[in-house]
């Protein structure tokens, strides 16, 4: 295997770019100190770094969709409506994933605490619901007040219960309070967790693929990002001696890898980890003294039932390869069948980490206040849904089953029928919202590419969205070996008979032009 | 005027440390980088930071609230209740200011969407709540979708006609939608423009004392924070000189200053700027091509009736020192009389930005994905309350004004009470939450202080947490010169009679053993 890789530009450029910013950029960029405000005087860290997923094309496709609104049946573009695959935002306009019904009654009640009580309102709400909302004002006083930096303690407890449940820990491993940490969304801890840790003598090994977070967050804050590889030919896994090659590069370029990330399941590519991989990978922190950092908001979404999902911190506290390892796990509302991306919320939860290191953690979360209060009590839910025999436990089963078994499907239908187009190879997604497939592009689409100075896959994905309305992220913005396309799609859009038909036409015809 | 300054230990030991770590540090730490993580492993420039908001006081003032709450009257501590004195948080509980109704009852609406139609729920949620709500959602789609990372198209318009209709601006002055930047409070917002900004060899200038999200964010950023003073003799006011003289001794030291923060009405000194100072402000940073970052966020806290609250822009737009001046104001919902701080809701408006530059602002907004929606729906509420006329406008009214008025009776007790007490000097507060007087202290006690390795300030505030329940935030988190104490205290505390009671009690007896 080629170790050849291309990432985003950021990561790429910033690799390579490392040591000459610190010996030359302040002559370099002196002149530019004056006069009025341009790109030239920005932070050069933050020009450098690229966020492929809400690029470009998710722009020009938030320009055709206004355009369709503004124009209505007049509006004469080749499709008649935008299909927003780029991102995993399951209750957009279009896509419309209901929200789970119990998530939100709490919600209702607690930004308006007056209707708790109201006997008008008890016929609109479940009694559970109406407990909850109680309960949950009790400990978090108003949903307008800053809460403690770190989220409501008696959330924070129960997100400890729902992980030692989740883990089936003995009492003498549970999961604990003061070592969950409240966030704006799962990237609101990512970034700060990375902040902490980044220095300018250390790297962070992140994998290839990745979601872009890493590299445009790595590349914000200066520090070396490390890539290592992940295996397409064997579904996406994770081999690794892919990281062990990954840490010797680094010590060769006399850098120290801090941190390991792993996202399981994978984004983009929708892999789900075996145990024993997982248990060799926290062999290779342990030898290595590197911070895991477990990007775990997929843990619901398992569409193969062969497949069990397995937390990290669960793996390392049972059969620990080095009880004192530094383990980081990250969890969200955005994701799961909860998909409640709008309302910021998520956690982490610390293991292992010592008290000196939690503290400046937690002073750098009070500088932004406090995650959202009604992201937390969305956090709540998620950690103590209904439970059977309660009064919105029906409902809840039946969405929840209802979104889980239309994810799986779609990704099935997904994975098949592209597969069976010319030029298209797409590894099972056994997990996450994502398929990933490589398209194998003729050498005068990859020509033509470049001509436009884009990347293969982007003119293919820039081709798709002005034919078809369908945006989806080009494999460029995860990372791919040199020559490589792919592309993400989410498979969340409803329709995805015609959906996948728009596809497949397009293809079709992308591939005779070009032949 | 001495221009001797203690800031913040991040703010001084940064500015001292800035070039000795970029020749140096790479050497010293190098032995650290293996090893399991300790404190040594991490980012020195977040070790550096400090934010004393919710420092060490702010901690243990909890640990007393849940001491009290575990124990009940049988808690044997010399107070009956802790009173968070030190962060404007007005909704917190024992502040407990209430919401404002319109703002909740549209926030219950767009959460639970059945709601809005629910012929049951028409006693419930008044005719304007039910057509705000169902105007938004139109918008918005769900709460649960990540809107566009700049924020809700919609909503960034009615945003920009607040501005056009606040500051009376004639249409070819008008604010613009795509300048709008819709953030989880104004923190957010101030942060990503820091981080933007910020390169190594320029700074930013920010007033002395100062609000320490500024210096905490400045010292993570690892750039250079340039002190101005404020002038305490003259009601903490802003001599445009003060401004002159730093940006002079910045360029002695070889920083070149990129941009001016004014926090106007003041925090900590709840000052309002006068339109004379305001242009010779405008002035300088024409001059010196200084990008003017107003943080604005106290805009209708105003209790000094003969003081006009003026926004820098739109001084800027219609008596332009430079008509290519770049501003960014910053407003909030967390302040104000709607004082919705959990809810994380805040915006800023670009002035004269190239496009160039708001794209990187742009793209690092889209990293984070989105503020939160239900904090963009607060911002709604907040630049579109119920107008005359309207079913919610009467109830808005009489909340708002009895806020409004509270707050003002309560600052006026303070500062005449504190003024009252021997070693105290408070100047006026006409505007923002807070008071924030100096303390001449005892010789013994400064001494003593300093046994306990604190500042004096710091000093008499644990006293005062210990002996009294009440959390304040010492002068030395926000910046003083040399030798100077002072304590930032909010108008929010309910009771104020008995609660100054407890402060003179306090402060009298200290006095007294210390003299």
């Amino acid at each position: 295997m080629t170790t050849t890789t291309t990432t985003t530009a950021a990561a790429n450029g910033h690799a390579h770019a490392h040591h000459s910013h610190h010996n030359g950029a302040s002559h370099t960029h002196h002149h530019h100190h004056h006069g009025p405000l341009t790109e030239k005087h920005l932070n050069p860290a933050i020009v450098s770094a690229s966020y492929a997923v809400r690029g470009p094309l998710a722009t020009k496709a938030e320009q055709y969709r206004a355009h369709i609104k503004a124009k209505g049946d007049a509006h004469q573009l080749p499709f008649k409506s935008v299909v927003t695959a780029n991102i995993g935002n399951p209750q957009q306009q279009g896509l419309d994933q209901p929200p789970i019904t119990f998530f939100r009654q709490v919600a209702a009640l607690t930004e308006y605490p007056p209707l708790v009580d109201d006997p008008r309102a008890e016929a609109l709400f479940p009694a559970d619901v109406r407990a909850r909302a109680r309960e949950l004002l009790q400990e978090v006083g108003s949903t307008g007040a800053y809460s403690h930096s770190q989220g409501v303690p008696a959330i924070r407890q129960h997100v400890a219960d729902f992980i030692t449940a989740r883990d089936n820990l003995p009492p003498e491993l549970a999961s604990k309070p003061e070592n969950i940490f409240l966030t704006a969304g799962a990237s609101q801890g990512v970034s700060l967790i990375l902040q902490i840790l980044s220095t300018k003598q250390t790297g962070i090994l992140i994998p290839i693929p990745q979601y872009p977070l890493y590299t445009a967050t790595l590349a914000a804050l200066d520090t070396n990002a490390l890539p290592y590889h992940l295996n397409e030919g064997d579904d996406w896994g994770l081999d690794p001696a892919s990281v062990e090659q990954a840490i010797a590069d680094a010590h060769e370029k006399g850098i120290s890898p801090r941190a390991l990330v792993v996202i399981n399941p994978g984004n983009p590519t929708g892999s789900v980890l075996h145990k024993p991989v997982m248990k060799a990978i926290l062999d290779i922190c342990a030898k290595n003294h590197l911070v895991l950092l477990a990007d775990e908001v997929y843990q619901v979404n398992i569409h193969d039932p062969t497949r069990e999902w397995v937390s990290f911190s669960s793996l390392a506290r049972k059969e620990p390869s080095d009880p004192k390892m530094a383990i980081v796990s990250f969890h969200s509302i955005s994701k799961g069948v909860a998909g409640e991306c709008g309302r910021r919320g998520g956690y982490f939860e610390l293991l292992n980490f010592p008290p000196e290191v939690t503290a400046q953690i937690y002073k750098m979360a009070s500088v932004g206040l406090c995650p959202p209060v009604q992201g937390q009590i969305a956090v709540d839910c998620l950690v103590r849904p209904p439970k059977q025999g309660d009064p919105s436990w029906e409902l809840y089963e039946q969405e929840s089953t209802a979104i889980a078994r239309a994810l799986k499907e779609r990704t099935e239908t997904m994975v098949s029928r592209l597969n069976a187009l010319e030029g298209i190879s797409c590894q099972p997604s056994s997990g996450a919202l994502y398929v990933y497939p490589q398209l194998f592009l003729p050498p005068r689409a990859v020509e033509e590419a470049k001509k436009h100075k884009q990347e293969a896959d982007e003119y293919y994905a820039e081709c798709l969205l002005d034919q078809t309305g369908i945006c989806v992220t080009p494999g460029s913005g995860f990372g791919q070996k040199e020559g490589e396309a792919h592309i993400r799609l989410t498979v969340l859009c409803p329709g995805v008979d015609e959906y996948v038909g728009r596809i497949e036409r397009f293809h079709r015809a992308f591939m005779q032009k070009w032949a």
